[in-house]
């Protein structure tokens, strides 16, 4: 009998991921970033809605979306980013990062 | 004789809302920026998923919801700033706008 | 005798100009970070200097940078933005403030 | 017998400095940027100058030092953070990192 190749195997680092911790807490924000969205859209929904009144809800939900990213950089750095030298993947964690961090401002 | 019941009561300004074609599209855009949350959830339910992954997803929805908060800005600043001075009420304009702006950096 | 065209006239607004008090404050502001960043380069001379170090006094430039932006900001939005309508310019403002704005974010 | 100074009692971590290439451009380009804005100063003694030009020439300079900025955090990321692990002081790297990242947004 063949054995199936395993994805797992193709992936260059199995081992980088989320850290389980970081990852529930991730969900857990960005569940509640979605139900605010959902209501921005309910607001949106009055014709008499006032500008500056969807204006601060945004940038309410940006505010907590921030937030969430910067728990999920700080996790990568702490778990990824500190250990490239002793894994040998510097460059690409340095490339990798810096493209994220311009996108994140 | 009856009273007749004066609008500015109920609400301050009731002409200042949203225009209909902005708030249309900042509908539409929101509900692709929500059904993106959405994916970006279904993401972390994989234990394996990778931060940087996650930091990508969430920069792309954040900036949908960038574009959606400068287009609710032109609107507002179109509609109800160039006007304010006109109105009178050019002061609590331009606090609330300034306000709004410091946010949404 | 010809008559020498005044450039003033030239101008499509001669009026649209800062306020002398925020100019001053503008000016007494960037006089500050000006000597901020020439103690930025006198500390770049150190070669042992800490890249830390470093990022953290060009974020304190750049906030002060930031504040004084927000100043003249707010005072072209008081003196300009909000009489757009009474001078009938406010197309070219609205696009003016627009560009401006995604430049200060 | 003589006792040799310990260089680590005078300095935590002598061997955590910007690097030559990347302090020599540093130098170079933020004197670029002191001497763009030594030219928005003399631009503010102009009583006439217009807001939308000194927010523009402002935004010019904070985009010079967000590229200073990026070029120092991504030589001390490469250099510093990276190697963390290595050296035994991540958690220490990671809040400093975390902190300048705050501040340079």
């Amino acid at each position: 009998m063949e054995t199936v190749p395993d994805p797992m195997v193709e992936k260059a680092d199995p081992c980088l991921h989320l850290d389980p911790a970081t990852r529930q807490e991730t969900i857990r924000r960005l569940k509640g970033a979605h139900g605010h969205l959902a209501g921005v859209l309910r607001m949106l929904e009055d014709p008499d809605v006032y500008c500056v009144d969807v204006l601060k809800q945004l940038s309410a939900v940006q505010g907590a979306l921030s937030k969430v990213s910067d728990k999920v950089m700080r996790a990568h750095i702490r778990d990824h980013v500190t250990t490239a030298a002793l894994r040998g993947d510097a460059d690409k964690i340095v490339e990798e990062l810096m493209e994220a961090l311009k996108y994140s401002r």
